[in-house]
């Protein structure tokens, strides 16, 4: 009920840009999970400044996929064609700095708090995706930079929608901040492990295709450490390139020998013991399954 | 002196996000007129809520601009090679969201009047853009379309500037408002004059470019309208393709023989008519001599 009542909000705002070209793009974009709304409402109780500022949270959401899809040239969002493979880039560009400005002016028109704090992520999170791109030019085997990387890209905003909805139900940012950056991290964490476990038919992309992309996930990075010299180097010799199925075999082959899935999920399974713990003194129980659920996603 | 001020604050911002990677790119950026900040700063004096104000909405062109060349596939910028074309476009994307996302967390700082204008300005600049690729599709013959996209793509910045200012100086925001997108329509007119007027090689690119590119500026707008049937026809046949010399020629004479670059310019005189009387109303001395400035270069 409160999620309809962020989308009523979302094609307000969308009404009041006032452009018949800009509403018929608005109809083209898939309506995601909104789980940065639904997070900020189970925080903050659906209040009408909650639903404003879930509904102007997903619209930056959506403004910084529209630039994500460009940048990774994503023929297709959620099943469905993107804005950038049917009209072309620049409608995709122009539209998402349509909805982050508009998202802003609004922003301005509530909590300041909330407006500092929701701004600073949305930077965070461009510079996240520059890195994403930067550090897929070369294998990079540095742990701390890549959980850093997908902090910003990922789970940034996700804090920022948890914070929000602290701030406005006078509850403790950090402590909901840290759950959300936690649930954030460990989610991209999952997704990269699915990449590498699931076939390329339930993906609906290649399989191993962060790899041929050049990003090298946690397991790649755990793998780089565990293997000799003669292995790194064959390694690095399969880093940005397509991959024939031998040595698809071989990745996984070696992956389960040194158990870099496992070390990897170890790691996302921390966090979210971190977040369960972190909501389990503020008696959020609703807070504690979302945490539980992303956890037990099928990998 | 004001303008170095400016210039420091702007550095300053860029240092505030703290990264290696980012900063290397800030001194890839060309360093423009800065007519914005001058306009600001002439109307408010150099307080430091007015230069931090001024190095905000520099910031804010600055982004425009990045992702305007991705749009444009421009090569280069004040003749310096484009961040797009150097580093490629996912670059300018990304560099263009964090200049804009910390534009709009400094702005939530200062004055929330000044926010929302310039925040709302913003999204009106990113629909003008949009709208000028989508017209470049067809000829478009609507004069009222044709000003309504060159305000929103090229004066709704300066007039915020002024406005800016304006709110800052405790003067009224209407008048300099409208002093600003008069002279920023005015600029944009006398632009597209002289894409028809000058040489290739002073404008460093194609000779009536615009057209080529499907742009129908005024001077095509007037000059549809004053051609017969078969004129029209043959106009539009040229419309968005490589001209040979003699279909330029074509052009010229028939532009001569119906007085369109003159009605163009008289539309310009016009617009900067009307903000000498306002400035002169409030003895902005200073400010009327940038408007007949802006209507004396050569065309």
């Amino acid at each position: 009920m409160a999620l309809e009542t962020v989308e009523r909000q979302i094609e307000h705002f969308w009404e009041e840009l006032n452009d018949e070209d800009i509403k018929a793009l608005y109809a083209k974009l898939p309506v995601g999970k909104r789980l940065r709304a639904k997070l900020l409402l189970k925080i903050a109780d659906a209040s009408d400044e909650a639903v404003r500022t879930a509904a102007i949270i997903e619209m930056i959401h959506a403004a910084s996929l529209l630039h994500d899809d460009v940048i990774d040239e994503a023929h297709s969002r959620r099943g469905v064609a993107s804005i950038n493979a049917t009209y072309g880039n620049k409608h995709a560009i122009m539209l998402g700095d349509i909805l982050y400005s508009k998202a802003y002016s609004e922003l301005t028109r509530g909590n300041l708090q909330i407006a500092e704090i929701v701004s600073s992520a949305v930077t965070q999170l461009s510079i996240g995706e520059l890195k994403d791109v930067d550090m897929a030019k070369r294998f990079n085997e540095d742990e701390k930079l890549y959980l850093d990387m997908i902090y910003k890209k990922t789970a940034v905003l996700i804090e920022a929608s948890a914070k929000a909805g602290a701030i406005l139900a006078g509850k403790e940012p950090e402590s909901y901040g840290r759950y959300g950056r936690n649930l954030g991290v460990a989610f991209q964490i999952v997704d990269d492990i699915l990449d590498i476990t699931q076939d390329s038919a339930t993906l609906g992309k290649p399989a191993l295709n962060d790899f041929v992309e050049g990003k090298a996930t946690l397991p790649y990075i755990y793998l780089y450490r565990s293997l000799d010299a003669s292995g790194k180097e064959q390694l690095l010799a399969m880093h940005g390139k397509k991959l024939d199925a031998q040595q698809q075999e071989w990745i996984k082959t070696q992956m389960q020998r040194y158990g870099c899935v496992e070390q990897s999920f170890a790691l996302a399974k921390e966090l979210i013991e971190e977040a369960v713990a972190l909501m389990g003194a503020q008696k959020e129980e609703y807070l504690v399954s979302i945490a539980r659920e992303m956890i037990e996603r099928n990998y």
